[in-house]
C-alpha cells in the first residue's frame, strides 16, 4: 500500500512515496512564487507526477505551514506567497488528481507524526516535537493522538512564554520560547548586539549572504562570543518551555527536530536535555529528550502517514 | 443513583451525596493528624457513615492532595500527614466499605471535572482549571476528558515557568506561577519587603494570624501597596501561563475558582481574563476565562462524578 506525503514549504514543495514505512521515491520543485493558492496547487501535481503519478496510490498526504482545520482547509500561511486567505488545499489537489483521497495537516504535526511512527519517538505516546529553524514549532502527541484542537492550532510551543515582559517576538509578543531560540529571533538580537557595539562573526557572515543554520554552526566551530551566549540562552529557553510542558502534560518523550537542531547535531540536543532536566518540578519525571532521526525527509514521510491513517483510518 | 464524593484536604474531610447531579447531603470533619494512611481510611468511612452510610450509594469518589495512578494508589500526597510513602486508597476504603467500587483522583483534577460537567466549563472540550490558593494548581480537560498522563501527574499548572531563572517557588525552582500567584508565594514576598524596610498590611495581619484568603482580600480593599502591587503580579503571571496553555494546546474555556479566587471574587478573574488576552498569541482566539461556581464544593462534586463515571462508566 502506497501513499504520497508532500511538504509544502516556503521555498519548495517535497515529496515521497512511502510504501510500507519505506521512501522508495522522491521529487521536489519550487515552490510557485506566483499564481497563489492554485499555482501551488499545480505545483503539487506535477510533484505527485514526478512521483509517477498516483497509480497504486491509495492517498495523498500534505504538511502545510500554517493552521489547517479538520476538513483540510489551510487557514492561514504567512509564508506561501498569495495566501492572504483560508484555501480548500486538500479538495483542489484531490480534484486535481481525479478524486484521489488527499489529508492535510501543519507542517509540524506531520514532523512529529514521522517521528513517532517511524522516527525517534517510536514506542511513546507522549511526545512534544520541537522543530527549530527560523522559529520554533511544535506538535503535541497525548495518548498516542496528534492534538490538533478545536481549532486546530494547537502546538504552538514558540509562542509560548518564557521570560514574562521580555524580550521581543516576531509575532509581537513578548518572552516567547522563539524570541529565544529561533534563528531569526537570535539574528536579530545578533543586530542589535553589533548596533550596540559588540560585534560578532555571526552579523559578519549575515553581511555577505542570509544567515543559514550553518552559518550558526560555523561561528559556534569558531567560538564567536555572541554565537556562544545566543546559544547558551537557545538552550535554557528549549529546557525551560520542554519543563512546563512536562508539569502541564506529564510527557515521557521529546525528539529536537528542525535545520538549526539538525546542522548543530546531537550534542546540541544533549545540552537542552541537561536544561530541560535541571528545570523539571518532578525531579524523577522519565523524561527523555532526543534528536529527531528522519532529517528533511520527516515532513514529507510525516504527510504520507497523515494520508494513511486519515484516508484508510489504519491503526495508529 | 447516588454517589458519594469526599474531598480530601489537609485540614479536613468533605462528604456529599451526589444524587441525578444535584448535593442531596454534605458533612465534614477534622483530617486525623494521627494514623498515617489508614487514620484517613477511617475517618473516610466516619464521613460516608455521617453521610447517611453506603445503601444505595452506587460508587464512592475520593479527591486526594497529591499525585494518584490509575489503579488508586495516591503516589505523593506532601499535605497529608503521616503519607511518606505510595499507599492504596481506592483499595483500603473500598474494604473498609464492604467492596463498594471506589475511584481516586487528584483533587485539582476532580474540581476541574466539577466544574466541566456542572459548573462554569459546561458546554466545553477543552478547558484548562485553575486553582489559586495556597499554591496553584491546575486541570486539563481535552476532547472532553481529562488529562492524567502517563505517570498521573499532569496539570502541574502552578510549576510552569513564567519567568525564567527569577523568583523562587515553595519546591525550590525557580519563575513558577505558583511563586507569583500562589497565597503562599505572595506571603513570602511580602515578609522579604517588609525585611528589606517595605511594610505592609498583609504582614501586619500576618503578625496576629495566619493568612487567609481573606487577609488577602482586606488588605487589598485598604488598598495597601504591596497587597496591590503582589496582586498586579500574580494577575499578569496568570495571565501569561493562560497564554502559553492557549499557544501550546488550543484551549477555549479556562475556569479560576480556589480560596483565593473565590474570595476576591469575579473582578479578580476578569483581570486574568484581561491579562490573558493581552499575551494571547492568536489574538482572535475564542478564549473565555470564568470564575468557578461550584466554590468549596466543587472537589466533593467532583469526586463523586469520578466515582460515576468510572465506576458506572457513565458517558462523559
Amino acid at each position: 500500500m502506497s501513499h504520497i506525503g508532500i511538504d509544502l514549504g516556503g521555498t519548495k514543495i517535497y515529496g515521497v512515496v512511502l510504501d510500507d514505512g519505506n521512501v522508495v521515491r522522491e521529487a521536489k520543485r519550487k515552490t510557485p512564487v506566483r499564481g497563489g493558492p492554485m499555482g501551488v496547487v499545480d505545483a503539487i501535481a506535477d510533484v505527485v507526477s514526478q512521483l509517477g503519478g498516483t497509480d497504486g496510490v491509495t492517498g495523498v498526504g500534505i504538511g502545510a505551514p500554517g493552521a489547517v482545520d479538520a476538513l483540510g482547509v489551510v487557514q492561514r500561511a504567512p509564508n506561501l506567497p498569495g495566501w492572504d486567505q483560508p484555501f480548500p488545499l486538500g479538495g483542489a489537489v484531490s480534484e486535481c488528481l481525479g478524486g484521489l483521497a488527499v489529508a492535510v495537516d501543519n507542517d509540524v504535526n506531520v514532523g512529529t507524526l514521522a517521528e513517532l511512527r517511524l522516527g525517534a519517538a517510536q514506542g511513546s505516546a507522549d511526545v512534544l516535537g520541537i522543530f527549530v529553524g527560523t522559529g520554533v514549532g511544535g506538535g503535541v502527541v497525548l495518548d498516542g493522538a496528534l492534538r490538533r484542537g478545536p481549532t486546530g492550532v494547537a502546538g504552538e510551543l514558540g509562542h509560548m512564554v518564557v521570560r514574562q515582559g521580555a524580550r521581543k517576538c516576531g509575532c509581537g509578543g513578548r518572552g516567547h520560547l522563539e524570541a529565544y531560540a529561533g534563528r531569526w529571533g537570535m539574528e536579530k538580537r545578533a543586530r542589535r548586539l553589533a548596533a550596540d557595539g559588540q560585534d560578532s562573526l555571526l552579523v559578519e557572515l549575515g553581511k555577505k549572504n542570509r544567515l543559514t543554520s550553518s552559518s550558526f554552526a560555523k561561528a559556534l566551530a569558531a567560538d564567536d562570543e555572541v554565537t556562544v551566549e545566543l546559544l547558551e540562552e537557545a538552550v535554557a529557553a528549549l529546557g525551560t518551555a520542554i519543563a512546563s510542558c512536562v508539569a502541564l502534560l506529564d510527557l515521557d518523550t521529546v525528539v529536537v527536530g528542525g535545520g538549526l537542531a539538525d546542522r548543530l547535531g546531537p550534542g546540541f540536543v544533549e545540552r537542552v536535555d541537561s536544561a530541560a532536566r535541571e528545570q523539571l518540578f518532578l525531579k524523577d519525571a522519565p523524561l527523555r529528550v532526543v534528536p529527531a532521526t528522519l532529517g528533511d525527509q520527516g515532513g514529507a514521510i510525516g504527510a504520507a502517514r497523515v494520508a494513511l491513517e486519515s484516508v484508510d483510518g489504519a491503526d495508529r
